[in-house]
């Protein structure tokens, strides 16, 4: 009897993908796992905005992902997957390559929503570009140009957009909703991150379309739905991303209510062999078991360490997406984990809500502090938390990922109420107000 | 028949006694509460270090825990109780007041410790103040100063070493135990701290005792108990604090056997009228349930709030202190919670220790990155955690809290290695290597 290894290929090397690979060959270190990525180098997909400014496009490169699979034993190909054929199990690549598997794992991401804004084949007018090429050669635009448009005001808008406002660029970003990063964040939380980005320059349009972009060849200025025109050297698109399923749809994989792959809780896809993760594939809700539209590079790489354990004889589940983001631009840090009070009463959930206003730092004349705020949103019948905000300094990503954590294991308002915490004057609010639990207790207040 | 309001008198106003009086008096509005502290003004006591550089002596008073309790109809007096009547239940104070009670809550804190050694009474040898004016004095020697050292290596000495350090003093550290944080910190963790104060020009004396302060009038060196000497124009003892019990022993109150007043879970003493909190009174450890000596403002503020319900009415108990501490110093963080794994160990427990090591923020080429140590302490026997600590950046207070909660409630290996988390460039590590999941991941491949 011949032994054979187990084959696992993974078609994709982002988060997702290199945390598929990692942990599939963690679970059995005799499988032979390869992944086949189309970009050389491993882009820090968060880090994008951040080449706009802070650093060149390729300081975003980082080359620990490939080594953390690469020191375990997989193999990391370079090259594009074209075709994969599901009956003899192989999957064929642009350079002619036939790579077998008898486990596939599709973490092939996202591509950015263009909408059909008419002069959208102007010169100077780009999506959110995903490869190193494509962001050097509008990083290089944006150098040339006084004038800067940003098209979305989510978290990549916003963060493009103070980036390159630290270029000394002219920036205007525009939102067709009522408010900039509305899908994760409750208004208030968002008039203060808007508040911030005006605060330094950056011009903010909310409630209003990109009707078109204007030029003669390369774009000069975008108009406005309410017929207002703003001058664009140069325009970036930044609307969201929709799933990157064409392989998958190729193969005959059955497709989610958001055009995502469709998964069970262990990742598996229709087809019992193949598996995915990643901004690829569908999500549920942890709290409600809905799907959900989320997409992370944080989830990715969960979602991806649940396919590669199971992709490699393994059997674990996911228990569905809480939702945590975070987001910083030019020193306000926000976050997020669960619901907003807003999409929990739209599902219908009873809520209550509490409030605590403060510093990040004490006393507040310690240098850099912030006036920081935390609401925090619980389902009445139980009081376990749903969903928290965070605003203030460059805590907020922790404190996100803290009450991301409450979430998960049903943590009460009596629990966060009379938590224990260490504070210091650098790191913390002050002993007599710590956010979180004073959010708690007017929360209890209220109830 | 009279309705008489309840009168509830709480001696000091620092952390403790300011959450006492605040949640006595939101507890039941119509009680009479007062606060007696002897400062005019709250000083924030973990930021007195920060005097020293960062901050002038009066920027490290805070004005809003005086609003916070003067704004619920708290009064605050200014004076200084010199007698307790306990049979009569009276307060009286410096300036002849007298305030009855129907119940009392003691606040009163600690005092340094000024350890017996020769030459302590010479000009310029200051224990750590703990007042304005005290504080106000040590600065005014230490700006004259060329070469300052501090006895101590703790949170407070390290943290004013580090401020001292960046008015262009020559600091050193003595420490007589064998490494600085010791009592918070395993080992590799006061390592690093120790190099960081190293690379910012401090000296480090660790397991060698200030032996003599030597001088004429004035003191000029401290001579070690290797025979070394330093040179030295002021030196700040901060080698810890006792508890503050005098009014307490005067009015025939138990102490425990950490010399500290006892009190039971609902932070009451031996008199059943008198309710005390924080530094002055005895604790017990979450997790073992024995005596504790951790002191800090963070624990006062939740045992404060305890004895302020208990006093007006209300029945809460404390659950034991967990521990969290966070400290910075030259811009390095660190955070720990609950058991070190040598505090763990010598408590008989058999544990599992995970480890991870990375960057705070990511790729790595941000701007300000840190590299991140997290460790986390199991308990074998169900692998739930015990302990925790990280050192890096900034965010390492809030990590610690995180940690806290954690082992507040209960939260084992598998809990922390399957969380969901955010992660964002500025604000936390990589999502495929976020340390506290990798660091309980790690556990569990040691389990």
């Amino acid at each position: 009897m011949v032994m054979t290894m187990p084959k696992v290929v993974v078609i994709g090397g982002g988060p997702s993908g290199i945390c598929a690979a990692f942990y599939a060959k963690q679970q059995n270190p005799d499988a032979d796992v390869v992944v086949i990525r189309r970009e050389p180098g491993f882009i820090v997909p968060c880090a994008i905005p951040y080449a706009f400014g802070l650093l060149s496009p390729e300081k975003i490169i980082s080359k620990s992902p490939d080594n953390l699979v690469t020191s375990v034993g997989v193999k990391l190909v370079i090259d594009e997957v074209v075709e994969i054929d599901a009956s003899s199990k192989v999957v064929k690549t642009a350079k002619g390559e036939k790579f077998p598997y008898d486990k596939l794992i599709l973490a092939t991401g996202s591509v950015p929503v263009m909408p059909p804004i008419p002069g959208s084949d102007l010169e100077n007018v780009f999506p959110t570009p995903k490869s190193l090429d494509a962001l050097s050669n509008v990083v290089k635009a944006v150098e040339k140009a006084k004038n800067v448009v940003i098209i979305g005001g989510g978290f990549a808008g916003v963060e493009i957009a103070a980036e390159v406002s630290r270029r000394g660029k002219k920036v205007s970003i525009v939102e067709m909703l009522p408010h900039c990063l509305q899908l994760a964040f409750d208004e208030e939380f968002c008039e203060k991150g808007e508040e911030h980005l005006k605060n330094h320059g950056i011009n903010v349009y909310t409630g209003v379309k990109a009707e078109r972009f204007v030029g003669d060849g390369a774009v000069k200025e975008v108009e406005l739905s309410n017929g207002e025109k703003i001058p664009a050297d140069v325009v970036i698109v930044a609307v969201g991303v929709r799933p990157n399923t064409k392989l998958a749809t190729d193969m005959g994989l059955e497709l989610g209510p958001f055009k995502a792959i469709k998964v069970d809780e262990h990742m598996r896809t229709s087809n019992p062999d193949v598996f995915a993760a990643g901004d690829c594939c569908e999500k549920i809700s942890f709290i409600t078991k809905k799907p959900s539209n989320l997409r992370l590079a944080s989830i990715g790489a969960r979602e991806g360490k649940v396919a590669g354990i199971n992709a490699a004889g393994g059997d674990v589940t996911f228990p569905g997406v809480i939702g945590v983001f975070s987001t910083e631009f030019l020193g306000f840090g926000m976050g997020a984990a669960g619901f907003t009070e807003k999409a929990a009463k739209e599902e219908g959930i009873d809520v209550v809500v509490g409030n605590a206003v403060g510093f990040d730092k004490h006393p507040s004349t310690m240098p850099g502090t912030m006036q920081m705020h935390v609401k925090l949103i619980f389902r009445r019948e139980d009081m376990k938390l749903i969903g928290g905000q965070v605003c203030g300094g460059l805590t907020a990503g922790e404190i996100a990922n803290m009450l991301g954590f409450m979430i998960y294991k049903g943590a009460t308002a009596e629990d966060l109420a009379n938590m224990q915490y260490g504070t210091q004057p650098m790191l913390t609010p002050p002993p007599i107000s710590y956010l979180v639990c004073r959010a708690a207790e007017n929360a209890l207040s209220e109830a």
